[in-house]
């Protein structure tokens, strides 16, 4: 950590600021210019993130120097991590199709997707159970009796599942059924469930917020290898900004950052970020050429009458378009679908 | 709603759309031009919620005409809903002052916080007892000892206490020791906890989430008043933007439009939204010039060595000078603390 | 500046970029730590402006602590500066309500706005001449046929006039006729212009980019005053984020940021940044609480055919109610209309 | 154009507004409902963009259905624009890579880059000569003496060259030596600028504004083939969002959308869109991935020393490196580099 000292800061001002560190355990090098003062803290991460040091007298800024995590990022750990879930990899090369409709609805619509998408080539099969809605009017989801079916549905296919955990008292629950256990944009920061899920010996499938900073997602990430599940795959599922003609903005930039600064498996969700079906082949193109690991991409029998997400849900051939499209890419990059 | 249809589409995709509507149980009323269709759809708030029919052959465009929030829409109530909080008030004239620090972190800390700001006139005494934190090695709160301590100093000090629920599994808890259960910026959208909230009989303070928009916030009160719990206070806490000089951008335009849309009570929370305690003042008059009921605002006896937001934090002498500025301000529109 | 090292990067690394800097002609102080080796660097300005040393070998990040501004700067100038315009001043306590039709659509039309604006207490009278329009099939302005009549209204009623200047080759002709040049929002980077109005002998209103964060804003006042141009008003009128409900979201937190980092005077648009006439009011007062020096509001004595902005323009009661408001609220602070 | 009054509407509120349509010379067709009246509004692009209801009393909202933009808009013309350069081709199939530093600093280093580039594949040239700098103390390029190396530099290697018109006074200059005229990000609503672009016989690639909305860009395009160009080019390079790690967010989805809203040709420049060398290849990729039509890329001989942009420059080994990687991929879409 710098802390950085208006111009001409007192003598005073600069030794209480070396005082306040010491004080908290941290060591302090003063640079003392004719004009600015600067103090090079040195000191573990837990003292360095329980200082504020912005707004003291004589402080301009401090700038961290030190990441808020430590275990999810590549310096710590420089070799892809690979999650294996039943038949299915993630990760160095092995690359993840999540398919599946929004929600479950009803038996035949789950069986019919999981039968049409491991047709395809997908290696993992999804579903919700429990939907978050914006409004409480919405269709809000099967619960348990829909995880029921997603597992018959993933067995009888073949394919391992994934849904969501919308509410921490369900995580064991939800544990129960499901292979990958994904935690939604709206509960990244829901530290709670992130340290719950720390605890649980099963992958989590950890999507970024809609307004979290690629800092942030990773340091939500940390929290649960920090509880000692260190099988995470981060999600990159589209921002919020000011553009409104896609429903958020896929930051594929971010996924090509993220490669860089951790080992951990990344996917893109193209059918959220965009919700809208005709960008769901572009966007997925390009996901994976940015370097993602995976997609995951909703499809849907019969779209029309979904009860969630049906606009931005390919059909079963649309899919299968899409899987025709990626294969010849992932080869160009010496990849392949994740089949253990 | 609307569904305005591309130009030219074809009598068959009007069609389909108008079935598609009758199956679903709205009705249809279609207005067919040269160029354009338009069908407008009318049905109950469940359904027209349920239908997504954007992306379907021949369809441009969706217009929803419903709001997706209905009890707490001024449509609904005109006046004023009235929050009264063992000694305190807040609506229709009365303004709520919520002051104390971030964390509770000791016996000593509150209570000389408590006496500090009951002194200058807050109306309510806030403190967290669990506290988000996005990097997992920062301070996370006392937990229940904490509520403890804050219920003791607000007793003695004669405020009622205001607290963050950061866990559905701990509202009970939460509500047997707290007046006032504050759901913050990250839950804004966790749909489970505002369930629970909603069959709580004790106020909730709803932060808007960081990249909610006015009518997400909306909806989000509309899950507790269904749940049968009328007295939600909404509070603006900034928005996050490409601006970075404040932590947060607080959107007062969003307090003044709220005040046009909801009947419910809406506080401001210059604190969080700036990150900088030199802009707490300014900002605290502008969001009441706007119409705010309340201001929340952190106030430590310490900040350089408080434990959270220390640089946000007024001191104890920094708060009466804000409770000096704001009493002419809010005389001249008639208004007073909300002292019941 | 600060050149802050990858962990471990090797000497050789560190050296090259030590000996980049030496070349440039700035100085490098290091600090070698065990894992990291942070790097001062000092020098003029424009040396350091115009290093760009992200990316290389070794580099994690790079700090610029000097700001990219210096004559706006309260550093540099701390007293407030107070511009002139005819029988109107802004700073220093003195504040301007500049008030006037989106565009000048005819001698009527202008002739009666001057007068009513004037009657409520304006101390500037705003018009716009040249449009710049979203698309190019909407009313473009008068052209210097409007720039006439604004200059006769205002001369009748006794006000300064304001005026924007849209196309950097009509800046002398705007000159000729208006008191304040103003640069829009789409313009506050067109660096060719403010390098003209550098030049003029006229005071400038500088409107914020929408998306310009505020050093940019100040970086773009630095272009006119180096220029030679000290009269300098800047204006904040909303900036762009996601919300959709306002316009745009108006930054009152940065008005009360900008008065604590520059001497120049700041004022609000509330009625571009929400397009909303009910919320001019509220945000006009809040701008003025925040500590802003002055406001712009769009007036028309027939808002309902207005060419441009109607639904954000307050009749001529509607601005004397505005008045009516915000007189008490300037007296609570020790400020006045100003009038010279 | 459809406007939504309030429910409960009055029937004088409903008579007024289509009084002000006919009276504007618009048709409106009245859908009155038991709780909402609509209402249809036909008629010229020209009367309907200066229609402004909102806010008038009674009425909820406006929605206009008809786009500001016709002649950019695939419904216009459904087949790809094809833009013939000199030796260089866009469109249909035909891939542009346009390379080169950021700006022009010597003859040496422009002519280097063209020779390196040209061998590796490029089909056109770019260079700056006049910068737009947010600082007014950073390096603003060499003027009409870069025009003429970059001329130059550009005939030796038999590339076509592209560079960027910053002031609307040095556009036919600008004209004289460049083969494609550039309207940077900054300029994209410098509607003067477009107009006289509109008039000029030479290709235009036209950047997206920071905070341009998609419609906002096209919008922007269709005022210079209204002025009767029609050699278009856009460019998406990254919008303003809160993430801070890469210098823009580059919306990849934009892209696509632009590829079904429009046909001109959309081009990427993911190196104003990092500002990181290292996101560069990727993002080159996920952009073609997505449909992209081409690539600016800027290439230095020497990132360490270049006056601007260093950071995200790749060397001629790192552009030969990109070329190699993106050849197989567009081939498996039957695509070409676009030499005519």
């Amino acid at each position: 950590m710098l802390v950085i000292m208006r111009d001409h800061a007192t003598t005073a001002e600069v030794d209480h600021i070396v005082e306040l560190l010491h004080e908290a355990g941290a060591e302090a090098h003063l640079s003392r210019g004719e004009v600015k003062s600067i103090i090079g803290v040195i000191g573990d991460r837990e003292i360095i993130y329980s200082l504020e040091l912005e707004g003291l007298p004589g402080v301009e800024r401090v700038v961290r120097v030190l990441k808020p995590y430590k275990l999810v990022s590549r310096d710590f750990q420089p070799e892809d991590t690979v999650v294996t879930v039943g038949s299915a990899t993630i990760g160095a090369g092995a690359v993840a199709v999540i398919a599946g409709p929004c929600s479950i609805e009803s038996e035949e619509q789950i069986t019919t997707t999981a039968t049409a998408v491991r047709g395809a080539g997908a290696t993992m099969l999804r579903g919700g159970a429990y939907k978050p809605r914006t409004s409480p009017y919405a269709f809000q989801g099967m619960g348990v009796e829909g995880l029921k079916l997603l597992r018959a549905a993933g067995d009888s296919a073949g394919l391992p599942i994934v849904t969501e955990v919308l509410d921490v008292r369900d995580a064991e629950t939800v544990a129960e059924y499901a292979d990958v256990l994904q935690v939604g944009a709206r509960n990244m920061q829901n530290f709670m469930m992130l340290d719950e899920l720390g605890r649980i010996s099963k992958p989590i499938l950890l999507k970024r917020g809609l307004s979290a900073t690629i800092e942030e997602l990773l340091s939500a990430a940390e929290y649960i290898l920090k509880g000692g599940n260190r099988d995470v795959i981060v999600c990159e599922r589209g921002i919020r900004t000011f553009e409104t003609y896609t429903r958020n903005t896929l930051d594929i930039g971010a996924i090509a950052a993220l490669k860089t600064l951790t080992h951990l498996p990344v996917i893109a969700d193209p059918s959220h970020a965009t919700g809208r079906r005709d960008l769901v082949v572009p966007l997925s193109r390009a996901s994976l050429a940015a370097g993602a690991d995976g997609l995951m991409v909703e499809v849907h029998p019969d779209p029309e009458r979904a009860k969630c997400d049906g606009p931005q849900s390919l059909t079963p051939e649309g899919f299968a378009e899409l899987m025709e499209c990626i294969t010849p890419q992932l080869a160009i990059d010496g990849r392949h679908l994740g089949w253990s």
